[in-house]
């Protein structure tokens, strides 16, 4: 059986990038913050049979892992660089390692992030990453930033996470043009790093839609103290006529794992968005109003107002 | 059930100190670096049935998983600031949760350490703690800096811990005083934050000695290219004469969970040793000396070379 210490040495120690003063193998890592900036970090855990099914890709799973994390970079508009990586495996499965951390530092490579620590150790299937970045001093994009009369906006589509993980439980059957499409929503989300640090001195406050639309919008209400007005025909989702429309909205509004930007900005600052949205070939959808009135009002295509019974995703409740 | 949201703000949720610009609830934390500093970070997974019984004290174990990660940061010299707390726990078991609580933020108020992030969700009971404080540039004790002629130093005792869980495990026996003693090693560590801290510009190389001593001076060895001598009667360990003397050295050299620091410095900082080791009442204890040869030789009280099949813990060997 391969040794704890010679799978990190194999499959998880790379040379360290030029932020990175000293990497893997000593008790701590070390980095310096460039001059100007905060570091702005954040965690998050996946286990398997709450976040994943013990099934799935190790390559995907690698790649999400990070992407959910990358994810909480992107809502503060900060440029990730470094991130720890500890996992729990029931086995020191050789192929299976290799396979994760090919789908993890794809990604990381992609985005530049250095792999700077971690710990390896014998239990159930359990990852935890911290992600870290730079974001330059009082620049972040903070939950409590929106202002009466901003648009809210969202990026890309909601509810294709949810639809395909609807599929897979075989509560709903979708078609191979849709599975293709949602899958990929579900297993390799795609972070939204460069919107995030475009946002900066546009958006008045930002999240990422990790446990639904109506509970992560409802962060940024709670800390800003407004409410807000949804118009349902304005949420981008992926076209779905065969689906029953409420289970549509349900996957809209509450699916979890779709990893998009929900943020709010002024009117004055449409113009610079759509040029954001042409810039990255990223669609950006003007889904709602913020309000003085507390409270979240979901209108329909009618302009009517739809009762909702929906909830984010809470793990207790 | 209480829910994740509202167990984090009960029991997870401080006032952030003078360091933190932006504690939990937001989508990242945002601290900032003095100048000068650098960011030492680390992580440590815990988990039940690896690291701790299922039946643990919960406040104990509160007080564990966060002394195992000041440990790593006391080794590098640097001083503790932030931490992140990712927890996956079978249920919401407020009363439990609460004592856990109490156990981890009576450590982190005694190191003035902010808990700054975390994430909390359903699974088999894992705890991921990472640490992050500061080091004077240039200034941090690594694993490879040991030189040849470098006293080996350790402090307090060896073993304990390991004599305990063979206590726990019904394979020895301990006397009620040991037991006293030994518990606390075992279930409460005292991370070596000060020694730590007053090693910089004195120790060439530290570890803290969490494997086993021999495994971890072992990545001194490695790390700095050079070998050692170790003396077995100089090496503190609580007094067990009633215990067989192999099964003793086999805690000593090779019992995990002691998180003493290990550290290695020129003879001519040996005053300087004894000074640090007064002014902490903290024991120091010269065990050895470091050798161009590689390899790590252990000699007896009669100066007989000792063969040993010993080696640290390894979670896949």
């Amino acid at each position: 059986m391969i040794s704890e210490f010679e799978l990190i040495r194999r499959y998880f120690t790379k040379a360290a990038g030029k932020y990175t003063r000293l990497g893997i193998g000593d008790d701590c890592a070390l980095i310096k913050v460039n001059e100007g900036m905060e570091l702005a970090l954040s965690t998050d855990m996946l286990v398997s049979g709450t976040h994943f099914f013990s099934d799935v890709s190790a390559s995907q799973l690698g790649h999400k892992v990070l992407a959910v994390n990358l994810s909480d970079m992107a809502a503060m508009g900060g440029q990730p660089r470094w991130c720890t990586l500890a996992a729990a495996l029931p086995e020191a499965n050789e192929t299976w390692v290799a396979a994760f951390a090919e789908g993890f530092f794809a990604l990381a490579d992609r985005f530049e992030v250095d792999l700077i620590g971690g710990d390896t150790t014998k239990g159930p299937l359990n990852f935890c990453v911290q992600i870290m970045g730079e974001v330059r001093t009082g620049k972040a994009l903070l939950r409590g930033g929106a202002k009466v009369e901003d648009d809210i906006w969202v990026s890309g589509e909601l509810g294709g996470a949810a639809l395909m993980l609807k599929h897979l439980q075989g509560q709903i059957l979708l078609s191979e043009e849709l599975v293709q499409q949602c899958a990929k929503r579900l297993h390799t989300p795609e972070p939204r790093v460069a919107l995030g640090l475009k946002l900066i001195n546009i958006a008045n406050s930002c999240i990422d839609v990790s446990d639904g639309l109506i509970a992560d919008l409802g962060h940024i209400l709670e800390r800003s103290q407004v409410g807000a007005e949804l118009w349902l025909g304005a949420i981008p989702s992926p076209l779905i006529p065969d689906i029953d429309s409420l289970e549509l909205y349900q996957c809209m509004l509450a699916g979890g794992d779709d990893y998009e930007l929900c943020f709010t900005a002024a009117k004055d600052k449409r113009a610079l968005i759509d040029d954001i949205s042409s810039s990255l070939k990223l669609r950006l959808s003007r889904i709602g109003i913020i309000k003085r009135e507390s409270g979240l009002v979901v209108k329909d295509h009618q302009q009517n107002v739809v009762e909702l019974a929906i909830k984010g995703f809470d793990h207790f409740g």
